[in-house]
């Protein structure tokens, strides 16, 4: 495929849209953040992030290694193992999503005294 | 509201995770990442981010206003005139999405690559 234009986020059509749909995407985040900090098999991910349904998981991870973010390693043991672990590229994306993961949960009272002033504010 | 376990975008109630997928949300990205750059009117930030509906965009924006991220800045002139800017936690959500979104663009030849890859060992 080739790029005419620069790419641009901001443009419908511009396939970086899409990837960053993936990266960005409900489970796609905690996957990528969970995966920096180490490899995990499939059951463990799941465990890991809370609420993925075994479907959403599979399917989250098969676009993430597509797009070459994500490196599934299949062992040839019995019973079968699988291990997810970040490519180069996945660990580009992965240390800014991981960012945003902790960076949420470090500023959550900040957004809650937001969300008090904001209701106050309408509140009759 | 109160914490009693730290936030753990990983628990499905964790409050943090919420926020996050505002952060993350198909239109809650671009248009952070569009306020960093500078502040806009409502049409003019529709105009930025394409594809967005009037509906979805007033919806993302009062989300992100709730949350304390924007600040919506309505000008008693004539005629009216409504300003969309970052505040401070607003800016510090928006400098990840930000690096996010160029980071994408940036590595979109990588992702293309590795798709061809993963598609022609699919290829019988």
């Amino acid at each position: 495929m080739s790029v005419t234009a620069s790419p641009d986020v901001n443009r419908v059509m511009c396939p970086s849209r899409l990837i960053l749909e993936h990266v960005t995407s409900r489970w796609g985040v905690l996957v990528l953040a969970a995966l920096l900090e180490r490899s995990y098999r499939f059951s463990e991910l799941r465990r890991e992030v809370g609420g993925v349904s075994e479907k959403m998981l599979a399917q989250t991870l098969r676009t993430l290694e597509r797009d070459g973010f994500v490196h599934r390693d299949a062992r040839p043991v019995i019973p079968p193992r699988v291990d997810y672990t970040l490519t180069e590229l996945g660990r580009e994306a992965a240390e800014q999503v991981w960012g945003l993961a902790r960076w949420t949960e470090r500023r959550l009272d900040a957004v809650f005294l937001a969300r008090e002033e904001y209701d106050k504010a309408r509140t009759p």
